[in-house]
């Protein structure tokens, strides 16, 4: 972390912050930074991540530290570096030019913390070291994988308030994101003619990352098996006739995410079967995207996607009946079986350590039907949010197996002519969309989706 | 996990470790093999990391499973994959597959456990989620950062002992991971001349190790400020009279590692006076490899490297004095603070989630001498171990200043002659060294060290 590095506006933007939550709550919020997770041996930690809403609100990722939040006020709670550290770590920031550099109106030690505990809210950090001390603070239970309650859930709800639409600051970083993404997935085409495994392509992109000390922002999809849609495997050899579905998306250092997929062949040319159903899925990306408006239902722009991936296989002669019917039966699920997208900012899937909390409106829950329980977010659009539209196609085996024995789904599927399209095992498009007041601006745009561009990218 | 990707010797290797085990020990072992850290939300995890003991045994790095070892017995307790899994991460290896694949006795799901705990020790995984299972399921506080007791340490002693000295397989691991350490290296020196900060040398190196589906096996260190020894930021310009110092080591599929730390110059060509220190570091770190032997204590290797550094700045007229002396007073310390390596295997620093029960031997501990208290091995060397030779020079701002006011070290330095050597901020050389019966085998002699080779490699 480097302190001369952020915007000179974060003092700002921070006070702004503060004071849209103070005008939600009327009581202390006090977030922990969390702390590394060791790997093998105390020594040897993973790469520290902070919270989530410490860092909305603190702006740095500082490890082991806290923010009490109060009436607008921002406090620091941060222990000096210890006097050797210098030896081994060189010269740290010192409490009190962090505070200067956030705009804290006061810092203390962290010793000083338990004296500020009273009445105050919080959200539980995802690392054992952290919730545990939280727990241990607040005297009460504050686990990362328990629904909060009480203050906890009206805190939760007003921080998830601010952050479902972007300020200006954000903006900058998700832009940051966004940008450098886009140039790891040209990097990843750049690299594929030459590339022998799908690491070596993953290893061209993700070296933008590095290169611009940014991390992933989630574990990279890079894989010729695209129908395993959380594939982590990255040993596959490159065949002429693979499509290469690539998910993989960059954090900046301040924590903020981009989230892009696209599918692109290995020989550099997509074949007639790959190109029909790419165009179907490009297709409906396009529709949703310019679906996208303040106060539409994010519902409906998946229900737009279902139907235009529907019409489309019918028209292909895969799926067979009428669209709408099939959409009803969920038979487009058998191809598309996930969610349109989800929120997006700080987190890839955004504040989704609240569960449902922030993807779905207040008294909305999780649809159980085959179609609809995976999609992730379920509100009217307002200006402000960032979304991904990610429809897909693919042919996964433990889906389609058991459709072949279902007396609904068997009948649905032309399964002769399916077969003709056996080179086409995962199909995807992301991209990541602003809602504007007059629309959408999406993030991603520089990063090409049509058949020819993609096909000229991996040359 | 890709489990047709290991060695078809697997089988043979982990019964003849735990046959070993079983003459060491009367009692059960159970080592659980750990979960992934979630990063920022449940779903988003850390890369998995399994645990080193758990690796030596089981061979593969599978998360959420335990094994059983009794009596050169080996009890796989793994579940199998959910129905619903395929869907998201594919078919998956059954217990049973995996059972076979490491030439398990019995493979049984993991609430079979439960019942099999009797008199059994173990070994603290690093997660908290497996520690805490761990404590749940054997009734007593089995916590990482807590030294073990009783059978737990009687356990810890016994792996010891095997993990100490490397088989062949093993070595097959380590000298892959050594030979793609030393790959990462070349590119690091080749995209130097491009690179405009310390990220983008990282990022050619990291590149090797991803392309290879290799992890780092600790946080990388690129830096034109190596006398911050544990510098993991890298934003700094590359500036043409600069010296980057670059610890970075991979670590292959199944855990083992590299550690290889090279020094060389931005530009291209080493300053004078930079050579002047490379080549007594050199003398240093090539002295102590021809020292070692079996029989050698390691001490001892490190006080070779004291004297000979002490002589060298001596020659040099940076200290004044006898270089004897000056080691007995610690002077060298002043700019070699920390000791001449450590255990390399399955972890960089091996086995020091068990604080210094590998590093030093029954009986020995820490000095508390500046010069001495950062030696982190203290036995007599062996045919198999591996070991890391890493003499360093570094004008660390902490130190010096300190020392400038010190009644004893203020004489010992000419600091009118030392600030002719501002250019020289952090040197260190290291290579990973096996104990033979004959004396060394360097694994990372590919990496060429001196400077005419290095300076060739920048270009």
């Amino acid at each position: 972390m480097v302190i001369n590095n952020t915007s000179s506006s974060l003092i700002d933007i921070l006070r702004q912050r503060r004071q849209r939550l103070a005008s939600l709550i009327d009581f202390p919020a006090i977030l922990w930074s969390g702390s590394s997770n060791p790997r093998n041996f105390p020594a040897n930690v993973f790469p520290f991540r902070a919270s989530s809403h410490f860092l909305y609100f603190a702006g740095l990722p500082l490890p082991n530290v806290a923010i009490r939040l109060d009436a607008g006020k921002l406090e620091l709670f941060m222990d000096d570096p210890q006097p050797n550290s210098a030896l081994w770590y060189g010269e740290m920031p010192q409490r009190h030019e962090i505070a200067a550099h956030i705009g804290a109106d006061d810092a203390k030690p962290m010793a000083e913390l338990e004296s500020c505990l009273e009445d105050a809210a919080t959200v539980a950090v995802q690392d054992a070291a952290t919730w545990t001390q939280q727990s241990q603070l607040l005297n009460r239970w504050v686990l990362p994988q328990k629904s909060p309650i009480g203050i906890d859930l009206e805190l939760a709800k007003a921080i998830i308030s601010l952050r479902l639409t972007h300020d200006a600051d954000a903006l900058v970083q998700l832009q940051k994101a966004a940008a450098v993404s886009v140039a790891a997935h040209k990097a990843g085409m750049a690299a594929t003619p030459k590339a022998k495994i799908e690491a070596e392509v993953r290893a061209a992109m993700e070296g933008v990352f590095i290169a611009h000390n940014m991390t992933t922002a989630y574990n990279s999809v890079v894989t010729v098996h695209g129908e395993v849609l959380h594939n982590e495997h990255y040993h596959h050899p490159l065949q002429p006739g693979d499509l290469l579905l690539v998910d993989v998306g960059g954090e900046t250092e301040m924590g903020w995410a981009a989230d892009i997929t696209r599918t692109w062949p290995v020989s550099g040319q997509f074949s007639a079967t790959q190109k029909d159903i790419y165009n179907i899925v490009l297709a409906a990306h396009d529709a949703c995207i310019a679906k996208i408006y303040p106060g539409v239902e994010y519902a409906d722009v998946h229900l737009l996607a279902t139907n235009i991936i529907a019409e489309g296989l019918v028209d292909l002669g895969i799926l067979q009946g009428n669209a709408e019917d099939l959409v009803e039966m969920d038979a487009h699920a058998l191809f598309f079986p996930h969610g349109i997208g989800h929120l997006l900012g700080l987190d890839v899937h955004d504040m989704e350590d609240l569960g449902d909390l922030a993807g779905y409106d207040e008294g909305r829950q999780r649809s159980d039907r085959f179609g609809l329980s995976y999609l992730r977010l379920n509100r009217p659009l307002r200006p402000g949010m960032l979304v991904t539209i990610e429809p897909g196609f693919y042919q996964v085996p433990a889906i389609l197996n058991e459709a072949k024995l279902h007396p609904t789904y068997q009948k649905l599927v032309n399964w002769e002519r399916l077969s003709h399209f056996h080179d086409v095992r995962g199909i995807r498009i992301e991209d990541d969309v602003l809602v504007t007041e007059n629309g959408t601006e999406v993030l991603t745009a520089a990063l090409p989706n049509n058949i020819s561009a993609v096909e000229n990218l991996c040359k």
